[in-house]
């Protein structure tokens, strides 16, 4: 039933009993590599298993990606026939890993000398062949000889020792590795730098960075870096920075005409004042633009690129290239539509052009040309309305002369297609949190992203809100929301992002009937006051400091969701590997009425072997607690504060 | 992130833009094949999906393996990108396929035109577009070139045209391939022949096969087979028929000495009269072997000969070939033991022998000794204690030679090593269905073994019990409880076996604390009053005659559970794919009361459109029902009986 070839292979060995199956983290059979950020632990496992009741050993074997030598990792049996074995990726450079199995009949031996002696049954025959697996194992090591000179002894002496913890011990460091499998692939973990998994991202639209209310500039945004730095952002996020087309440009609210003056849709890329290498002339200069992000760079800023590779009918492209879009019958150039709408502002890309190789290599340069003028970060604009293949391709091709870029795909449709985008290589992706509102559907989902298959590709950044999206749950409601569903973003996900300045204000406004804004900033410009803070300001720096503060915050992957028996109530630990840091965060979903339960300390997971004695400090309101018992009860009034940010000490003398 | 030969791959035409992922059935990536048996439905499932809205169309390719003729079969969308299209073996040889997929834009197109004259939006262009597309397809095509002329003409007819049902068939049957993506796995589907899925079992024990009392004989047995034939079994498996051991024979319940004139256990194989390939001359000889064989091959049975692979100390093998055992330190071989338990009379091969190439190969010649005296059907006696890759390497060899050998797996062990064994090529296997005993379990472990991806390599064979097992749910137990398990047994399953005699008469006395029987038949000869009919074997003969006469009961893979409120009450449907046969099992779980519920009928299961109107013939007690109502109330008292098996047909008005 098996097939010729394989069969072949497994049986120029025959001595090789054991099978290794499964070999996790495994992105479909290997077609991609799995992701991790520097410093992350992978966990290594595997499904091993031999014939009969012989002791199995198992380790992981794995290496820098070149590399010639092995590190080598003892498994552990979790049991139901399944091993585990972790490492830490501690440089940003490919790793490879396989994994090994043996019987160990010496330790099977071994297993069976103590149940035996236990038994009473005599075990001369058994001490003869301790000596002689001694003496494989020893060759010139004369610990090993003298031990099994020690086994020759007296007999009730010999069996002492055996059954001694010292001889325990030897046989674990002596491993006898016989007739060995390996697992038949090696796999790849790719290693990015840590702000692929830890970044917070305000979002802005440079030409409402005014003080005034008249067209902003990248100046103005350089003066608003302080705010957005002290707030304790590190991504600031502008939509396109192009020409804007003037042809077809849309009015206010998405009129399909737009009045002479009004600025049009940022995403209508290019115009005869230039294309995707261009900046828009009423935010400044190429020159202003860099000089942003050098100014950005000193605060820890990184400005991040919109990537929409679409084309205004008026951009340059489209006279230069009409190969490049598809032409009608009529000999128009077909432009965006979902029938029956039309959206004849927005020429697309025809990427089944016999010159598909001309634009994809254009469409790389404009990537490169961004990275060389200091860009480090893409906000890349419905990337699932371009082939995967081409992302595939572009993305890879990026990476190898510029490791460190990070790409988010603002793609939300279905599940599938997000999910290919981020094994191609999207570093982070926009996630359905935006609509995940209840305790039960932000539990499933979470446990989704960080346990199945996907937490190997696929790294969330989650957004309460964007310039396209104000969900209905938050349409024409208070403050309450704003704050609690900012902290739900920023503590399940360690990347999170806003479309600030219409979060911070709280605007709720939406067009009748729809999740978008009213007046929505992309058709026009918006005049902020900058100049304020409000409680949500207050309470975003806040957040911010915590995160940066507390590494258990720095990571999505480490959430376990606590037992508290209100439906209203969430409440989910966070905690370094080492436990040297550990965050409990407790939520009131309810953004209108108090609500109070009991929550379940995870012993288990904080190591809590007797008895509970936990310090709380709540990083916001700057409040002191001590929980002695399993169940605590918390109370929170939205009114006042819709969550807690607990940082949790545990009494050492408990560990 | 992509790996660069991948990259390299998919850009070799970046025209192709979609995505084919999860091609099922798949076993560990293509490793191992899919098994089906002649007339079975392969269910082919891919996740398919490109960039934006254009319309997918989708194909299984597939064919016999060797052919150079591709079948092309449409796939359907289910929804949420994953896509099904289904085929049916019907050649006993291995069948190839694989999935393509590519953006149609006729179709596209298509979908477009009729939403835009639905708005009422002008649709010249697209017209001129439809004409296009039309001389594309046509090439010399009459029908679609008159097509095409038919959208020149005046415009309001255009459109009606292309509105028409006709247009519609003519555009569905009309794909435009273009840049088609194709999985990059060819995977393989080896089809076996229907026994290999459908088979009745009888267990007995050729020596207590004789009317009198003595030590029975082949020719005994042949006497037997009319008795085994009018049951409706169409497998008799008689437990190993090799020369007994005599060295350290076990005696009278698994005693460690022997009395002298014990028979000692079948399963320790080999004395001076001969090894695996001989007879044991109490039994007769080969010769007597052979016309069992044929007698029984007249009346529909094959018989299943037992393979043990190991040795009582004095077999030949340990003379001849003493390097295929382990040798101890005191010179003397090594029995099996799972410490501190010895097993002295059993000496296990050691397949890490320097030797094991001339072992397997030894081996595979007793498997293809007994195929050539006619053997077709072989239940492997703890195929876990030998390697796996033996087995691999074994049943390959064999199934080159001899396609339609059965080989069933007595791995009554962890379920990794139980689904290793049946990937490699076991044709069936024991299962845990003996242990699985409430409804609740029932149900889980049906639809692990039908819904999991084990569907694909696990062929389960239910025995309520076997000369090593009688379980503790029925021990001391009266005839409702035997009656219960079997019509579960043999309604759940379309494999099944008994350990005959002790289940038809109802033994039901264990070894105190275990699930052995007392005085078992491995270590004594029994007398049976085989001319005794009773009770269970009239049920066992009806239900046989309905799993003979009814096909939806001669699959596993069809089973649908039905909602049934009493947590006693198990109720299920079996149905063949084009529903000319449709099975309802009902059984009450509790052997000791009454117990009532409202069956649900299954609606769709039955394309059930409109009103319901079934009849029902119990195939037991030969009553018939009426049910026009959805939920229906079934009564079942296991002192009358405690199961209901119903044809269902479905009144053909409602369908």
């Amino acid at each position: 039933m098996i097939g010729a070839d394989e069969m072949t292979t497994r049986s120029k060995n025959g001595k090789v009993r054991v099978i290794i199956e499964n070999v996790q983290p495994q992105v479909d059979s290997g077609l991609y590599p799995a992701k991790r950020t520097l410093g992350e632990r992978v966990d290594v496992t595997a499904d091993i298993f031999g014939d009969g009741h012989d002791h199995i050993r198992a380790q992981v074997m794995y290496k820098e990606a070149g590399s010639t030598v092995w590190n080598v990792l003892e498994m552990n049996h979790l049991g139901n026939d399944h091993w585990l074995g972790s490492f830490t990726v501690t440089n940003k450079v490919p790793y490879v890993f396989t994994v090994r199995a043996w019987i160990d009949h010496f330790d099977t031996w071994f297993d069976g000398f103590k149940k035996k002696a236990a038994a009473h049954v005599d075990v001369k025959v058994e001490l003869m062949e301790g000596v002689e697996f001694l003496k494989v194992l020893a060759k010139d090591d004369s610990r090993l000889l003298s031990s099994a000179s020690r086994l020759q002894e007296e007999y009730t002496k010999a069996v002492a020792y055996v059954l001694s913890d010292e001889f325990a011990r030897l046989v674990h460091d002596h491993p006898l590795v016989e007739h060995e499998a390996t697992f038949e692939k090696e796999l790849t973990v790719v290693v990015e730098h840590k702000k692929a998994n830890f970044s917070a991202w305000y979002e802005l639209f440079p030409r409402s960075a005014s003080l005034d209310g008249k067209h902003g500039t990248f100046k103005d945004v350089i003066k608003l870096l302080p705010r957005v730095a002290a707030m304790g952002f590190d991504v600031l996020y502008l939509p396109p920075i192009h020409p804007i087309g003037k042809v077809n440009r849309k009015g206010k609210n998405n009129n399909v005409t737009s009045q002479p003056g009004e600025p049009g849709s940022p995403w209508a890329i290019g115009s005869d004042e230039g294309g995707h290498k261009a900046v828009h002339p009423e935010l400044g200069t190429l020159d202003d633009y860099r000089r942003l992000i050098a100014e950005a760079k000193r605060l820890g800023i990184d400005i991040a690129l919109d990537l929409a590779f679409q084309c205004a009918p008026d951009h340059p492209y489209v006279k230069e290239h009409p190969e490049w879009f598809k032409q009608r019958p009529d000999g128009s150039i077909q432009y965006a539509e979902n029938p029956p709408k039309k959206y004849q502002d927005i020429y697309p890309f025809n990427f089944e052009t016999d010159q598909w190789n001309e634009l994809w290599e254009e469409l790389k340069s404009v990537i490169l040309f961004w990275i060389e003028n200091g860009v480090k970060v893409f906000r890349v604009d419905n990337p699932h309305t371009k082939p995967i293949p081409f992302w595939a391709w572009a993305i890879a091709e990026v990476n190898k002369v510029h490791p460190d870029i990070i790409f988010l795909a603002e793609a939300f449709t279905r599940p599938k297609i997000m999910a290919s985008l981020a094994k191609v290589g999207y570093t982070q992706s926009y996630t359905y949190f935006t609509w995940r509102v209840s305790k039960g559907e932000i539990i499933e989902y979470m446990n989704e992203l960080v346990h199945g298959n996907s937490r190997n590709y696929f790294r969330p950044n989650f957004w309460p809100n964007t310039p396209d999206i104000l969900p209905f749950h938050v349409q024409h409601q208070g403050e309450n929301i704003f704050i609690l569903r900012f902290a739900l973003a920023a503590t399940l996900s360690s990347n999170y992002g806003i479309y600030g300045p219409a979060y911070e204000f709280y605007d709720n406004v939406p067009m009748q009937g729809k999740e978008e804004y009213f007046n929505s900033e992309k058709y026009e410009v918006k005049k902020y006051d900058w100049k304020k803070t409000n409680r949500m300001t207050d309470i975003i720096t806040m957040v911010n400091a915590a995160r940066k503060n507390h590494p258990a915050l720095q990571s999505t992957w480490n959430i376990q969701f606590c037992s508290i028996e209100d439906p209203n109530m969430l409440a989910f630990i966070k905690t370094t590997d080492d436990l040297s840091d550990s965050i409990l965060v407790v939520v009131n979903l309810d953004p209108y009425a108090k609500h109070s339960g009991y929550v379940q300390v995870p012993r288990q997971r904080l190591k809590i072997t007797e008895g509970i004695n936990l310090k709380l400090h709540d990083l916001i309101t700057d409040e002191y607690y001590t929980w002695t018992q399993e169940w605590n009860y918390v109370e929170l009034d939205p009114y006042k504060m819709p969550f807690h940010l607990f940082k949790i000490e545990v009494h050492e003398s408990f560990r």
